[in-house]
């Protein structure tokens, strides 16, 4: 059998869940929470499983669900988005994504996205027969070089990646990189492929900066989001992606016939729980009073944090504690003391180590406490 | 946007469950359950939920789940599959089709299919630049011609796309079609891609040939299944892929990137639902027992059925009705007569037009009655 992704291995992500259960290690690498999800939102898929709701769901996803996703983002983002013909209802952000580049991408032709970045987004690019042109971002701050994007345009280049609040890093777009970006594609046929899984996890009264705020960009564009990261369910895998009537005509056709459709239960329940405002109005808060406490206790360790803004995800640089690689540390630490990291090198293609791993916060206070502890001894 | 699939337009399923709401019609065109699936799986699920299974399922899918499948396979097929690397849980059966031929095509190859066929799987094939190879069942039992079969090899033959129990026919391959696959394959490097989704809908006593059966077919095989066809939950979206560990290997690089994992509360109540053996081995008799109620109220239509040994459909030829098309007479039966079905054509790359529908029998004994009363005036 000859390999349609010859130089992928298993997801970092799988082996340090692994490698965290086989030594009983903190998890502090894969990024989901370990404290409980809504009960409310629980007993509304309970309720739509005992209500009959077991069968297909329409394919482009409940109407009911599109209409409460509509009406969020004209609340949130004062943009009017039409459910019937712009939305669709996905298995999941990282499918949303590889549904969207699959729906546009041709052979040969070349996509640019930024470094660190989440390890599925070459792999979708290249499973089409396109190229990933990966630009570093800049370090410490991990902000995007818009001039090297510039230079690195070609007459191939089919769509810019982007993702705000960033993982593994925490950067945000802000409004100049929005007025690089519009500079940028203006005049020209670029699509933008948005990963804006986060966007409720954003901090510091910053606004989050979402291609669907800019009918310049949003036209554009395929906009990708996810309940398990905004719900604390990230085993639920469901997501959305909104795009322009034109590309959600395409990319339901990617979808038709891949996954079709998605499981019904939660799609009626979120229909619902999708109105409670607070719900996801109340995620910056929680989500930083998280995050500001684990900044204080790692104060107590060698780590020396970079600064994070968005997403559940904060690096740190270790030199102060040694000279190994960053894969050698994180499973060090995971043998060793007993917290499981992601080494930043798992994020570049080229496995560009400097010395920094990512921690997820979205933990109960008392894991992050005892992980700090751990930590403290290395 | 240039179109990946140009040919393609909305699923036949769609548009007729669109125009059966639309038209208050009874629906057995979309292939999916009426009546109340377990309410002890259902509870499972909530409880899963509520004990907070709801974060990452691990990639390949829940270890018990896969074991429940191993073990499962053991007892039907007599075959030992190794749940660790032989087994990955999919969104649903289609999504695991979808997978298993990205994971072998490159462009330029030719897959060998049989028609009428579900209508994903040559969009599935075209997607990977592959080209799609139908040939015609044989009319009106629907069988493989093996001649052809042969006739229709090329060196470009990557592999052959084989689904018993058949949609939308109903046939199922015996020990013959097994035989002559085997001398068919054997010596050369063919893939099978096996859809058997419908593996406990087989009637009148019939075995149910999956390749899992045959060490000299699994050993190319991708044998891909669906619990919302054996649970009657067609919209939870779960199945699953068995198939060699070299090639599971591969087929996990592709789903990594997809979809990445599965709903867990549900992965988490079925491993433990499917010990039950008497919820799969007790689906031929209560489907047949729908299956020939169906076929004894026919009788008082001027449709001729065709025979059927499983799935959930039957076939009907309408010839002493009129002689609009399939297509024609679908719409007229949803609008006019409140009936949907499916129209064969729609299964044919080629919009071939035999004068014949698809029936869905999975329903409760009063929608069959209620349609065949309507079916009687037409
Ligand atoms: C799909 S597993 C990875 C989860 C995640 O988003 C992350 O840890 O970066
Ligand atoms: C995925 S919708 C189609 C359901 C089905 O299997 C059928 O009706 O043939």
């Amino acid at each position: 059998i000859k390999s349609k992704l010859p130089n992928v291995g298993t997801t970092i992500f799988t082996v340090m869940s692994a490698l965290a259960t086989e030594h009983k290690a903190v998890n502090l690498g894969q990024g989901f929470p370990d404290y409980p999800m809504s009960e409310e939102l629980t007993a509304k898929v309970a309720e739509a499983m005992r209500n009959g709701h077991n069968q297909y769901a329409p394919m482009p996803g409940l109407i009911g669900l599109r209409e409460s996703i509509a009406e969020k983002v004209e609340f949130l983002y004062k943009t009017k988005i039409n459910p019937d013909t712009e939305i669709t209802i996905t298995p999941g952000g990282t499918y949303a994504i590889y549904s969207s580049l699959t729906t546009i991408l041709q052979p040969g032709d070349e996509v640019i996205l930024f470094e660190p970045a989440y390890d599925s987004y070459i792999p979708n690019i290249e499973i089409n027969g396109a190229k990933a042109v990966p630009l570093p971002l800049t370090y410490p701050d991990y902000k995007i070089d818009w001039d090297l994007v510039r230079s690195s345009i070609t007459a191939k280049t089919k769509a810019i990646l982007i993702n705000s609040p960033h993982n593994p890093t925490g950067s945000v777009l802000d409004k100049n990189d929005i007025a690089e970006l519009k500079s940028i594609v203006a005049g020209t046929e670029l699509f933008i492929v948005s990963d804006e899984v986060y966007e409720h996890l954003i901090y510091d009264e910053l606004p989050h900066e979402s291609m669907l705020k800019y009918p310049e960009l949003f036209e554009r564009s395929f906009v990708n989001f996810s309940f398990g990261k905004t719900y604390h369910c990230t085993g639920w895998k469901l997501g959305y992606c909104i795009a322009p009537a034109a590309f959600t005509k395409e990319f339901r056709k990617v979808h038709q016939f891949n996954c079709f459709s998605c499981f019904t239960p939660a799609q009626v329940a979120l229909a619902e729980y999708l109105k409670n405002k607070d719900a996801y109005l109340s995620l910056p808060r929680f989500m930083q009073q998280k995050r500001d406490y684990f900044i204080e206790l790692m104060k107590n360790t060698k780590f020396d944090l970079l600064s994070t803004s968005g997403s559940y995800f904060i690096c740190a640089s270790y030199g102060r504690i040694s000279e190994e690689s960053d894969k050698d540390l994180a499973i060090r630490l995971t043998k060793e003391a007993g917290v499981a990291t992601i080494p930043l090198s798992a994020f570049y293609h080229n496995q560009k180590d400097d010395k920094v791993v990512r921690f997820c916060f979205s933990k109960q206070n008392r894991t992050l406490q005892q992980a700090v502890e751990r930590l403290m001894k290395i």
